[in-house]
């Protein structure tokens, strides 16, 4: 670790939503979480994002325990280590939890701020991050999902629209960002009026993250924008590839996880740019179940050519949003001040 | 027709949003359309929404002479006939546009103020609409549309997102509202500034409502939310259905289009209620099609008992706002108080 101790918490400068309550609790200067997207948000990505006023959740992902210990240790550089935190796959930690240990097992000034859990039960892991401070951040997709939220005494709820890239609901299962927000701000008012409320799925810009707060939200976790940042350890051309793409050019499907290996539980698939070797399966979902070598083979020589015509590019539909990839700090300051604007403030 | 001339056009009360330039355009006090749902925007909704202040648009869908006619002359016993229009679905004026000509020969003072076409190719019906002076409106699903309705020149182009209810783009084709606006806002600003935006799929109070205009769009399109209304043609049972439902309780799948005979072309389907009927079929799509005998007998006796665990309920995720049935007068003047309030006008 670089620092000995934690520093204090920086002041947050100019607040663009003085009542954000999740800017509060975190002491941000934009209501703004980084998506912890596995393999993309590393620790200089985590460590821009709360320099820059928004909170930085490396992305653990699945647990992978040597890329999280360097990872997380590199976004303790921030100047802001308290705007710090981690992000796993539920059901992974499920089979090995050991990056998650190692992360309780730090000392008190080097323990993540946040911990978020998406796609399980997270009450197994609660008890834990509440023994240590952690605040819990859990991922849900369905209304139906918010009582294991609340039950694991979930201090912040992300709602997960069907547009976000990466795994999240699939199509017969999936909720869309702008009505799941204000459906589930009405079940906390109901049901636990302190848990904040984040949107993910679609926020890009100014606008969106705007909207995020008018439809209820206390806040946005941010992936795709960021996902495309100077920072972000996503291939160059992926980023490239996904740059010139428009909104239309994603699609949710399981084709990628079949291709990757990747034993993901129904209902949950994974949305990315929808490339060729992508429209070739997604029409033949199970016959690449059952038989998926040579496409394997296709999509193993993308990733390792860097082809993106074969390999994957995650990014969700709100790609059709971004044409650029500057850092981290530039994309927060310009949505911060597109969405002020917005917002009549 | 009940008026020999037209009636001047009323005065816009109070104007939620002062700059919308569709309040401005069809002298309405709400920025808000009915969508033109086929049997369920009838002419008592559509006057009752042009009396409210919004744009009332008759349900003409798959263009049956007999019913647009009767709706149609029921809508322009409205107070305001100049928020008075009618909608079609595009591929089935293709083959038979007998209900278009119908409103197309109308006299000066009774044709409708705007005509919305979706699903399908616009262009050819472009000249006659403006050669009568009726406003073009085209839905569209993807950026993608976008030129087809700026090449038949449209006068709104409505962005309906796959959270609507009823027809819209498919799984792997849908987009969502809350990308889709912002981004044909940044089209239309390059291309065709003058051409005006709808949102349209989960406005259905005054947040999305108010998120609509924050993203970018100069108002929206109103569907599931007046679907559940007093005056709406929908069923009394299957307004039940959906009242008691959150947004968790629709999908969207072929089904009910294989069940009900209707020959839409891909990449369209259909929303609504998920309910068992729908459940046992939604993953045997394919064996459905070869062979719906069974399930359309079980259909069609669940629509002869007004039975919603067979029978349809067209309704959108937006269902998880909607708690009753009131006057369209009483939902769209709540939705304008809540979407002012949250613009802080």
């Amino acid at each position: 670790m670089n620092q000995p101790t934690r520093p204090a918490l920086p002041a947050a400068s100019t607040s663009l939503w003085p009542d954000s309550r999740f800017s509060q609790r975190y002491g941000l200067s934009l209501p703004v979480a980084l998506a912890p997207m596995a393999l993309a948000s590393g620790g200089a990505l985590a460590a821009a994002c709360a320099d820059a006023g928004a909170l930085g959740l490396v992305g653990g992902g699945y647990g992978d325990l040597a890329w999280t210990q360097r990872e997380y240790t590199l976004a303790l550089q921030a100047k802001s280590t308290r705007r710090i935190g981690c992000g796993f796959i539920t059901w992974k930690l499920d089979e090995d939890a050991s990056a998650l240990d190692w992360l309780l097992d730090q000392a008190e000034a080097d323990l993540p701020r946040a911990l978020m859990l998406s796609f399980g039960d997270p009450r197994p892991y609660a008890a834990r991050l509440q023994a240590r401070g952690v605040d819990l951040i859990c991922q849900i997709q369905r209304l139906e999902q918010l009582p294991l939220a609340l039950e694991a005494g979930a201090q912040v709820v992300v709602a997960q629209g069907a547009e976000a890239g990466g795994h999240g609901m699939n199509a017969l299962n999936g909720r869309a960002t702008f009505t799941l927000v204000p459906e589930l701000a009405d079940a906390l008012a109901a049901q636990s009026p302190a848990t904040l409320l984040l949107a993910a799925g679609g926020i890009a810009d100014g606008r969106t993250l705007a909207a995020s707060r008018v439809l209820g939200a206390d806040g946005a976790l941010v992936g795709s924008r960021l996902w495309a940042s100077q920072e972000s350890l996503a291939p160059a051309g992926a980023k490239a590839q996904a740059v010139a793409s428009t909104g239309d050019g994603t699609a949710r499907s399981e084709v990628f996880d079949i291709l990757r290996r990747k034993n993901w539980p129904a209902p949950f698939d994974f949305r990315a740019l929808r490339n060729p070797l992508h429209q070739a399966w997604e029409s033949h979902v199970e016959a690449l179940r059952q038989d998926p070598a040579a496409a394997r083979a296709d999509y193993d020589a993308g990733v390792a050519e860097q082809d993106y015509r074969r390999a994957h590019a995650t990014v969700g539909e709100g790609v059709g949003l971004i044409h650029d990839c500057p850092p981290a700090a530039q994309i927060l300051q310009a949505m911060g001040e597109e969405a002020r604007q917005r917002l009549g403030g």
